[in-house]
């Protein structure tokens, strides 16, 4: 992981940053505004991970979409009377946006957020849906982020930071209480790293006392927190690379530093592949839509990661903000690693008499047809023969293997190539 | 609405079907079985529909991912230990299928269950996951469910009938206790009807005192219960036409019929492309995934075919068993529908340099470019000019009318057409 070590002021102590009791007091502040979010049994991914049982914490079903009012709303509430009435601002192209206009709604103090250019347009509308001035700027988030300060400078608006902060770390904090009313209690707890607040929070809520194992994890292509604690100074990626856009940052700082490495047990990576395999699993057997940072949990006890034989185990499922489109292409990447679409080339004796058979093979068998297409003989194929590719769905690599044997069966056809390796023969 | 009156026996009295006593025995048989869904409380669907709150009952996240199991399970807990030797018989393509299976693994019941050919393999190997042996015989339902009790003769089973079965209908009615726990209570409650079962069960829960009206909500493809009410004898439909197969059922039964008649307040008819919409925002907003079926309350709230202004409203989410390859497809004409997608006709100087400019737009206005292509020149353009046609996607019709003004505003770029009508003028 290409990087390096960043010359860091201080690192506090864990306790001067926050403690069990400011996370207590940060819940007692959000009573009645946020939801206590779901937790969600699911055999499913106890049985595909040796754990004794996988719960999920559904943030995802927060209000805006992800964990993130509960950080803005603590930090926002403990704004003076004179600070409410200047306003806020704040940067971000994702769920901190979201967070900061919907707690600034509800406490009445005006927010502007400043969004980089590539924001979607649905993005932007749901920030401004909660009440906020949304103001594009910049062709990357730090280009976003100077411009707030400027704004900070010129309006003596307070800026609220997505995680640099203590109040909101406080906050965050309170979704490891909901986890830590669960009975029994859980063994492990799986969080989303990005900049470290959630995590942080979380860890101060159940180590406290609790001797939960709090584990972080983070995409391959952003996983700076392992290094930095490896090194015990905090460790800045110069580059970043993951379909994990909520949690694609590049170092921690300070005080979520300060935190992490005196209260998470253990750092791990997963690939953006393990991330849309958990996303696609979500949705079909959890039914629930995540973004792809909000799979990271999940992914990391598919793929392996963590070893949670015979635990309890709770994944925090920090986020849903995903547009459908890019939710659609996701899970069909997962499901394309899942082994559930082949190419087939056939050699049929008559074409297009021979589709007849084919199409009912494939329909009698449970799978779909995505495309059909007759294609240029090539010249090692048997020129009496007419070549033609299908698209195939199916379940996973052993029915698309049992199918393609249905196929060669057939009079008239027989199967030249398959996608499916060994797997499917 | 194409059908016929359906000679009957005698249709018995509600209360000789099911009483909410009924329901609270079955309510204690499935304690500790069933999960008590969450109620997921939606300002966004309150907002669109004038309703004061709306509160979404998702039984989509019960196990087997919908509210299947509570019938099956409430009528195989009740066979006496010889039938339970003998194991059940169902047929069923879809929900019955695996809550059937999932009860007979709970109860160490055998469990035979016949679909038809076109299931698809993953929801054929979900139900071999909980134990149950799998026949595919036949072509359609009425196939399997003949075969279903050929096997029921041969055998000595029990058949398990989806929705024709006191106890089935019981066991659905614990979603209404579980409603009725709500404080403030609902003053309406909406339901799908496809036999009747889980609306029946509802209201008989509901209505026995608490005087919340129950609201029916059928495809208009397969609305056969309206016209039952208004004839009071069953109608039954010569054709069925709707993307919600969860409930494309062509009649109610006595038993159903006779609940309804007697619970139900009304029922109304939504259009596929509204269950499109629903099952798009209901991803979208609430992030939840469900089949279209389970749309159909929602749609309901959507498409304004129910009044519920300034009322406290329970949509009930029945089942999220989709394939995702489905629920992208649906998602698509969802958005479609919300006006997110046009292609627009661009007449433009220079190709392709007038892309950067084009490319450069639809990036700063928070656009999407799903396609981009030159055209052959008809005859009736500018000849001097190159066609050029764009697949633009954006949050609504508004913001695609502000892209298509900015492209046109472009040096060298004219748009020649766009399909967003007066909307995008």
């Amino acid at each position: 992981m290409s990087g390096e070590s960043v010359s860091q002021g201080d690192v506090p102590a864990a306790d001067d940053v926050v403690t069990i009791e400011d996370v207590r007091a940060a819940a007692d502040r959000l009573d009645g505004v946020v939801h206590r979010t779901p937790l969600d049994g699911s055999t499913t991914f106890a049985d595909r991970s040796g754990a004794e049982t996988v719960h999920l914490k559904l943030e995802n079903m927060q209000r805006t979409g992800s964990f993130k009012l509960r950080g803005a709303y603590n930090a926002m509430a403990q704004l003076s009377p004179a600070e409410r009435d200047r306003g806020v601002v704040a940067a971000s192209a994702g769920n901190h946006a979201q967070g900061v206009a919907l707690a600034g709604d509800i406490l009445g103090i005006e927010t502007t957020i400043v969004v980089p250019e590539i924001t979607p347009a649905a993005k932007i509308e749901a920030t401004r849906g909660y009440g906020a001035e949304v103001v594009v700027h910049g062709d990357v988030y730090e280009a976003s982020a100077t411009h707030a300060h400027e704004l900070v400078e010129e309006t003596g608006r307070t800026f609220i930071h997505p995680f640099d902060d203590d109040r909101i770390i406080a906050g965050q904090g309170t979704v490891g209480l909901e986890l830590r009313d669960a009975n029994p209690a859980f063994d492990t707890v799986l969080v989303s790293i990005g900049g470290g607040g959630l995590i942080s929070g979380i860890a101060t809520a159940m180590n406290a006392d609790s001797g939960v194992r709090v584990v972080g994890v983070q995409p391959e292509g952003a996983a700076h927190a392992k290094p930095s604690l490896e090194m015990d100074e905090i460790h800045r990626l110069s580059e970043i690379d993951t379909v994990a856009e909520g949690i694609a940052d590049a170092r921690l700082l300070e005080r979520t530093f300060a935190v992490i490495r005196e209260r998470v047990d253990d750092v791990v990576a997963v690939s953006d592949t393990d991330l849309a395999v958990a996303t696609t699993l979500l949705a079909e057997r959890a039914k629930t839509v995540v973004e792809a940072a909000g799979a990271a949990p999940v992914a990391a006890l598919l793929s392996g990661a963590v070893d949670v034989e015979g635990e309890r185990v709770a994944a925090v499922v920090s986020g849903g903000n995903t547009d459908l489109t890019e939710h659609a292409e996701l899970t069909r990447v997962g499901q394309e690693a899942l082994g559930r679409f082949t190419t087939v080339r056939l050699a049929v004796d008559d074409w297009p008499t021979a589709l007849g058979a084919v199409t009912e093979t494939v329909e009698r068998e449970g799978g779909g047809l995505e495309g059909v297409q007759r294609v240029p003989r090539s010249a090692s194929g048997e020129p009496n023969r007419i070549p033609v590719e299908l698209e195939l769905r199916g379940s996973g690599p052993a029915h698309l293997g049992e199918l393609v044997g249905q196929l060669d069966a057939l009079d008239g056809v027989a199967v030249v190539d398959h996608g499916l390796g060994t797997a499917g023969e």
